[in-house]
């Protein structure tokens, strides 16, 4: 297999046609959710060919992604691997190959707009209190959980309402949201958050359509994702654990 | 001109083809740089017919928008105007619709991995510094020069220089690009930072590409662009300055 180096984006004059015709997909992302778990649902949800990978050192990694941070999805076909990096570009690349987009332009903003409400959530969440200073963090997630996250839920409630409760249709958007869920019931207090979220019953019945579905409900039984959610679960109290610690690589 | 409802999304069938096919466009976002300032260069570099327009009290308009945030971009055809919401989705748009967004999937997914490598940058400056705890916030400006800021800037030159060091092509990178090392500028300790960016070459070149641009340098020439900038400086000092206090609607 003709690889291609990480550190750099690739020239080949075909890339668009590997993008287009691909055969396979590994992702490389740390073993938890956070902003893996996306890919791995499309993937999983589309019964396609692909491998999850973790690094296994981290800090030597580092350097040879292009923007010293994961997610990067490689992308095969016959004997090339190309990679692209960013989990938005990855995820909009892979909801468009794997039919997660909606139907028209107007339904791929849509969908995008909902997923961008999500993963800014989530970021806001990991800059504003995952990995602010210690001092400040208790008080800063007191105030995402009353401020921002309540405001999430309020406006996601309102649309998917408007939309009929109907647990939506799976697309992107639906998948980021129920990962963004799962997520936050892995923080401290948790199992209180969860019953925020039920008491929006169209979001909550969003998150139940995701993680019901059989092809997703099959993939959160397995071993691998038991581990990245223990993982997740992990990660308030030591927001580093997965970056310091050496790992074994799954694949 | 049938006014769609701004805090729920349109069900209009046509709405795709609205977007195609646009007469003009409404942007809605606060007096200052940060999430607006991409589209507003984007919109006056194709010479488009758009207004700028600014909520007169925010606090009052906040419940009437789709997530309780700007921007908004109203898209207008015939006696219609419908209502997209969230910057990436909306910049993705624009790009595509005015040509920012290259010429095959992976120039655009490549485009876009620019696109967010910056707009998180940009996003976690504001949730890990601006709007942080007003007693860490200094702390955490400094590590954020000096750790993020100065990988951002280091990964971006070598992938310029990757790309021949040309200034690159504009496209919506390069407008995000100059538009980021723009709200640093603004910042406190701006010219040193100013001096960073100029230490990387590629980078600086990009930016001055952007700006220098005939199309782009005149409508930074004029009151209301700079309006935006001095806005836009004082937000470090006083966050909430362009939220409280209410202003007079520009259009």
């Amino acid at each position: 297999m003709s690889l291609v180096q990480t550190l750099h984006f690739s020239k080949d004059a075909n890339a668009s046609e590997i993008m287009a015709h691909p055969d396979s997909f590994r992702l490389r992302y740390f073993q938890i959710f956070t902003l893996g778990q996306t890919c791995r649902d499309m993937l999983a949800f589309a019964g396609a060919k692909w491998e999850d990978t973790y690094p296994s050192d981290w800090m030597a990694e580092k350097t040879t992604t292009p923007f010293e941070c994961l997610p990067i999805l490689y992308i095969r076909k016959d004997n090339k691997e190309l990679m692209i990096s960013e989990c938005t570009p990855i995820e909009h690349y892979l909801a468009r190959q794997l039919g997660f987009l909606g139907k028209n332009q107007y339904e791929e903003t849509l969908i995008m707009s909902f997923h961008s409400s999500s993963s800014s959530l989530l970021s806001t969440f990991g800059n504003f209190v995952v990995w602010n200073q210690p001092e400040v963090r208790d008080k800063c997630y007191n105030y995402f959980k009353q401020s921002l996250l309540t405001r999430w839920i309020t406006n996601h409630e309102m649309h998917l309402v408007d939309n009929g409760s109907n647990g939506h249709y799976i697309t992107l958007a639906d998948i980021k949201t129920a990962n963004v869920i799962e997520i936050f019931i892995c923080q401290p207090d948790g199992n209180e958050l969860a019953i925020q979220f039920q008491n929006s019953p169209a979001l909550w019945k969003v998150y139940e359509t995701v993680t019901k579905h059989p092809l997703l409900a099959d993939w959160r039984s397995c071993e691998s994702f038991k581990k990245l959610e223990q993982n997740t679960k992990l990660c308030y109290k030591d927001p580093r654990a997965y970056v310091r610690r050496p790992r074994v690589v799954a694949n």
